[in-house]
């Protein structure tokens, strides 16, 4: 039975996993000064066109979210996020632990806007609340919508005006661009931070956090070993970016998982299933009846997203780049014969 | 030039790297539920005959301190380590990034003693100083010194007796066992929650922290998630665990990473160099003079471990289950051939 | 012009002062190890019919919440709380600065009932989530609401039955009592820890913390010297507390205010003011227009609560035990004047 | 039988009490915002000509310091202390408590240097270590000591070159002016923050934070609120330090302490008891073999310094602007009867 619970259910792409084997018996230094993580940093940093950029390479995506906000907030202020964001939900009050408070806003689709981020910047004017000092989104959303240039620039802009930092998390960053017209150029120019996700576009594990600002950059590795994101055999991590940099593999796994999705949501759509939000990347999220639930529970695996009111539930499906077409189709002609 | 910098400057050990590729593309639940963890934890567990215990996989070795040291206490209380404790000198300040003062004492050999304890715990009787909550003792200690059953035996009931928790640093606990009389079963009794290093033995990355005591494991996984040790694909975890506790791979790799140590030092030793420190495992400790540092800085990589007082220099030589007999022999005849 | 802004714009009671006066120049002991903290902490135990609580005296109610929270909760917890509660929107981010996370739900009237406290605890089932560990109630609410005795009895129940502390933050809990069922001995027997407010209630400052539950209770010194509560010249809180709790002080003092408000509150209600909520204690909250607004402003001083969407604003009046009648009646009449 | 045991044994100086008595029933704004504070600010300016310094008034020394740690280190960063400096030892691990290190280097008579300070620094050079961030220095010291202006100005050339803060922890501020060339404005010129004691030296309670270093400045109140520190009738602080800040009484109040304790120590030496420490403030250091302590128990209270390895006792005796001068003399006769 394919699982289309997520899109991290594999291990890693075939060419990474060449690339470890070959230079495991190499002997390299540690904790991501070798030549791999160099060599990575370097191509992502032609990548988004910002050579002064610092480049991180960083366990795991909760790791990378909190260590940004860290490094970007002082002790009396807050993030902003969309409700639904990453940081706000599912990662275990790792911000609070930090001791930042995330200041939420519900946003449709997931998506902040210069409107949102203002309200929370208005209610939050009084010394008695914790001084909003960044904003966080994501990209693509938690819903698995997207940002366009124009919308990124329109934030970007509003949080100059304010003094807000602005962090961009990119765990699927790849499947975001095979469909917005947002470049690593674009992103790395409009924010001060951003990460680029490893782990659920081809890596074992991983993600790049690219520090933009320069008033970020200072001893930013001690805050890396501190909070425990810091590999001894941080090659590991170089090596996976390496390839995943090198002859578009990194935008060619984001396009790949975004393919199957559509391809998937087509195929629902056609079957009548009505969508939950318009996703147009690599997590669809399907309503369903209790009796097409319990189809579904015998033909794959995915996630629950909510019961709603009338009894329906919204279900999430995930792809990736190592979806095959194989595993749509048969869900699909499993679907479509009954 | 070979580098006897770190136990860390390879990759893994080939037989994880087949388990890995062979594994690949399977699809597994994430965040360390899948099978192979759950393997990995029953080996675990079998090995230290704690049928009981809770065992989590952790990307790193500062991330398993910490949450060791976030787990055992409470907001009032500190961590009693030795001066030359991994967490007192080497984590960027990590236990106090979670809100809690390390109290320090110098410690003969790196090596904590019931009498060291009761110091500190007298020295922090009054209520305007951090209550001592745990001990932390790393086995093998940063200088290469090893407890023997009976010196681990005397500090478990010490803190028993004064109602502290007792965590053991592993590490390096494959290279103590080489040489103790300690077995993980032992640890296990002995102590309230102990890590079993992958990375220095053997793993691409990944330690197993065994929590013990009842009382630290409920939500232990939340706690995880918070601080970022949890992988999405945990498996890979699980599955370098999973070899390394199958046909004593774990111990062997432990052994042979002494083997050489042991040469290299009966070598030097022969050869007429003095020794900073006694150590029976795979860190090794040299008394060097301005002359010979010159020389071994063209023959090997090493680490500075500090400059004596009379102008000579200690370093540190490390060895691993991947150095190869050729490079231990290849260091000594050189410096014989001089 | 008479201030309704709050009710801390005036010193101390008179007894007070006198107690301060008379006392000035003893010499006592430091840290609240004085007789006063004890004898002030005597009559509290009596009054509250709980003979083993512990005692603190501490400088003001953004620490006794923190404290509380601190002394409460594990590291992968957070507080529940009613999104208009003291924690969430009125302390700088207080409680997120030591590491958790307020877990908040709108509740009609700021007040929490078991079925909000359920709904809170459904939706922080995953390990993904921090996990609820303790309640947070005010009484009086932000809102001037208070709890009866069935009311928070149901609380108590659902938190003891869900594995909750339950911690009642009594900045105003002598005006709730002036008007509720509810007793001091009431919310000892139903609460693990609650705060018995001086400083909105005739001291110059300063709240007792009450540890009901034993497990709160090793070591609370050290927290409240670690994070800057205790007062070396402590017995200043311990002669304030013990006049409040001599001859009935602090429960007149409530009443006293009270009546104020109620006066208040019946006049302009007489008037045709419509009410936001419906307060019976010391803060009362009217709906004005904007040309009333004017007239408010010409006539005291008070805080705006909310622009309602209808463009009318809802304020905050508020009395303490020190409104004279005068300042009451002279409103009034002004505004009737009109 | 008169306590030596600490400068805080009495309530507060009778020009403070009248103070508050006069102004008790006024009405005034909340949270340190009102007249009283402002107008103790602008003497406290003026006292230290800095018209451009922010000043706040909090609550508690431990409070003030742990502030000023927040709101000078990034969280990467270390706070260098004296070992025998108050943060180091007498605060329950506060410092520790808001994510920080403090580290820390013996001094002799607890007073820093640049050499101690660069030789912290070179220790903590590498990128595991927390990077020390800012020097923490008491004046006078926790041994009575005090620095002269050569000195402060020395280490104060050491800190601009070295880019860290310095914070001078002034709750015994007064008591060093009275013997040392220093003022307060040479402390505003050499520092980027320091405290002027109150508790210490006449006041109730209360601290004034000296913000000198514009970038400490922005939404301090925002984390003084945040941590607890400010109290909601704030005036009561501001009032203490418009008396203490006219008149000069402040200054007469730390002249009349050291004078006692000058007359006690003359008196002390005179009668062939050995000092442990040169101090020529307030707090004095005296080593007393097993007979005369117990003497001593009989004649008064004090605090044990240290048991010393000979078997004698060091102890501490106190005063204050309140220390009678017949308590001196009472003693020096009791124990010259003898």
């Amino acid at each position: 039975m394919y699982s289309f619970k997520n899109d991290y259910s594999e291990g890693c792409h075939p060419r990474i996993l060449e690339a470890l084997t070959r230079t495991n018996l190499d002997q390299t230094v540690g904790y991501g000064c070798d030549g791999h993580c160099e060599h990575a940093a370097a191509l992502i940093r032609q990548a988004i066109a910002c050579p002064d950029a610092q480049i991180h390479f960083i366990s795991g995506g909760t790791q990378t979210n909190l260590l940004a906000v860290s490094a970007c907030l002082r002790p009396y202020q807050g993030v902003i996020s969309a409700a639904a964001g990453h940081i706000a939900g599912h990662e275990s009050g790792a911000i609070e632990a930090t001791g930042h408070k995330v200041l939420t806003i519900p946003a449709p689709e997931g998506k902040l806007t210069p409107d949102l981020i203002r309200q929370v910047c208005d209610a939050h004017q009084e010394e008695y609340c914790p001084q909003p000092g960044m904003v966080y989104l994501s990209d693509a959303t938690e819903l698995g919508t997207v940002y366009s240039k124009a919308e990124l620039s329109a934030i970007s802009a509003c949080c100059r005006d304010l003094g807000l930092f602005l962090f961009l998390d990119g765990a699927r960053v790849a499947q975001a661009m095979a469909v917005s017209d947002l470049t690593l150029a674009d992103i790395a120019a409009l924010t001060d931070a951003f990460s680029i996700g490893g782990t659920k576009n081809g890596a074992l594990l991983g993600e790049a956090l690219v520090l933009v600002h320069p008033s970020l950059h200072p001893h930013f590795r001690t805050l890396l070993k501190q909070r425990g994101g810091m590999l001894a055999k941080g090659r590991i991590l170089g090596i996976q970016f390496e390839v995943l940099f090198q002859d578009g593999l990194y935008d060619e796994l984001g396009r790949q998982a975004v393919e199957r999705a559509d391809r998937l949501q087509s195929g629902l759509k056609a079957l009548g299933y009505p969508m939950y939000v318009e996703s147009p990347t690599n997590q669809i999220f399907v309503i369903l009846t209790q009796e097409q639930l319990a189809r579904f529970q015998e033909l794959c695996l995915f996630e629950v997203q909510e019961v709603l009111a009338d009894g329906r539930t919204a279900i999430r499906l995930c792809t990736s780049w190592a979806t095959p077409v194989e595993a749509v189709d048969g869900l699909l002609d499993a679907l479509s014969s009954r």
